[in-house]
């Protein structure tokens, strides 16, 4: 085999490991908690479906792969909760050798593609990424609220919190953060999310 | 919510049940049984990193998405195992079923372009059908390879059975296939595949 497979195979067969990376969010049906590559999975189906909502044009395949890779240096990093003050003080430092050392295991023009759409994604300025973001947020509110907002009360989440993070939806798509203000609402209202 | 809004999450909270639809693939390290969206997630980044491979140019966003979607029928048909002869008799209706019923959640427009989708991945024809199909082939090899075959000992597959579904990798690439070649020889020789 080339050495050019042989690192792809190498760098496919290491991402295997995001299917053991738990994050908070609950499946619906009050399930087991969700991994990172299903979670991943289901961002990407939700770019392509939901993508003419985004606020600028969107190149989709981008979006899609973005989605699909923007968790993988938590294979090292693990998953830092949306809300834990002190797990996000150190986060960008774990992820950063994350980043490197998995992408490293790709030939080398892939570690800088593969690197540069992490990057874009973590920037926050490019349509693609804004619209990535919006997703990401959006998948498990709608998983958690599924669940009754079971995720939300487990972590006594407030609304200052859950607004902090929520309202940059609409930097991606002003239609899908009228959604989310409106299940935010409902789940203030039933006690779910604590009003601050 | 405008109701083409509602049916698009409708439908994408009903996929997350294809997160409890388990193959018969472990994942790398000897762990837990992998489900199909975790398989999709691995597939599609393959699709984007391998993409050179594709014996014919393909478009990568509809070999994504393709490959993401491929499987959503099991969630109500179950996954048939590719050597389980009795359930590949009743598996086109146990599928079509599904699908008629899971896409049916969707926008009549969009609910056309996933059954568009899907069936051009069932027919085999197109490059993007071919190369997903390859990706689909080699995914679960690369896993049970990495764990010393485990996955054909216990269901005591034969070379004859392997080939049978392995050697239409190389209608999608011709290089995959010769990678997948090379695993399979090297697990008829180490007996983790029955020599037929
Ligand atoms: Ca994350």
């Amino acid at each position: 085999m080339e050495e050019r497979l042989k690192q792809q195979l190498d760098f496919i067969l290491e991402i295997d490991k995001e299917k053991n990376i738990l994050r908070q969010t609950h499946l619906s049906g009050h399930g087991r908690r969700e991994n990172d590559a299903e979670h991943a999975w289901h961002m990407a189906i939700m770019a392509y479906l939901l993508k003419d909502y985004a606020n600028e044009p969107v190149d989709i395949a981008k979006v899609m792969i973005m989605c699909l890779i923007h968790d993988i240096v938590e294979i090292d990093a693990g998953d830092t909760y949306a809300y834990d003050t002190e797990g996000l003080k150190t986060q960008k430092a774990r992820e950063d050798a994350a980043k490197e050392r998995i992408f490293s295991l790709l030939p080398e023009d892939q570690k800088k593609e593969l690197t540069a759409l992490f990057d874009e994604f973590e920037n926050y300025r490019t349509p693609e990424s804004k619209f990535a973001h919006s997703l990401d947020n959006l998948q498990p509110l709608l998983l958690n609220n599924s669940n009754g907002g079971g995720d939300w009360r487990e972590h006594q989440v407030t609304s200052e919190q859950v607004y902090g993070r929520q309202q940059k939806t609409q930097l991606g798509s002003e239609t899908l953060y009228k959604v989310t203000d409106q299940i935010l609402k409902e789940n203030i209202e039933k006690g779910n999310i604590k009003e601050s």
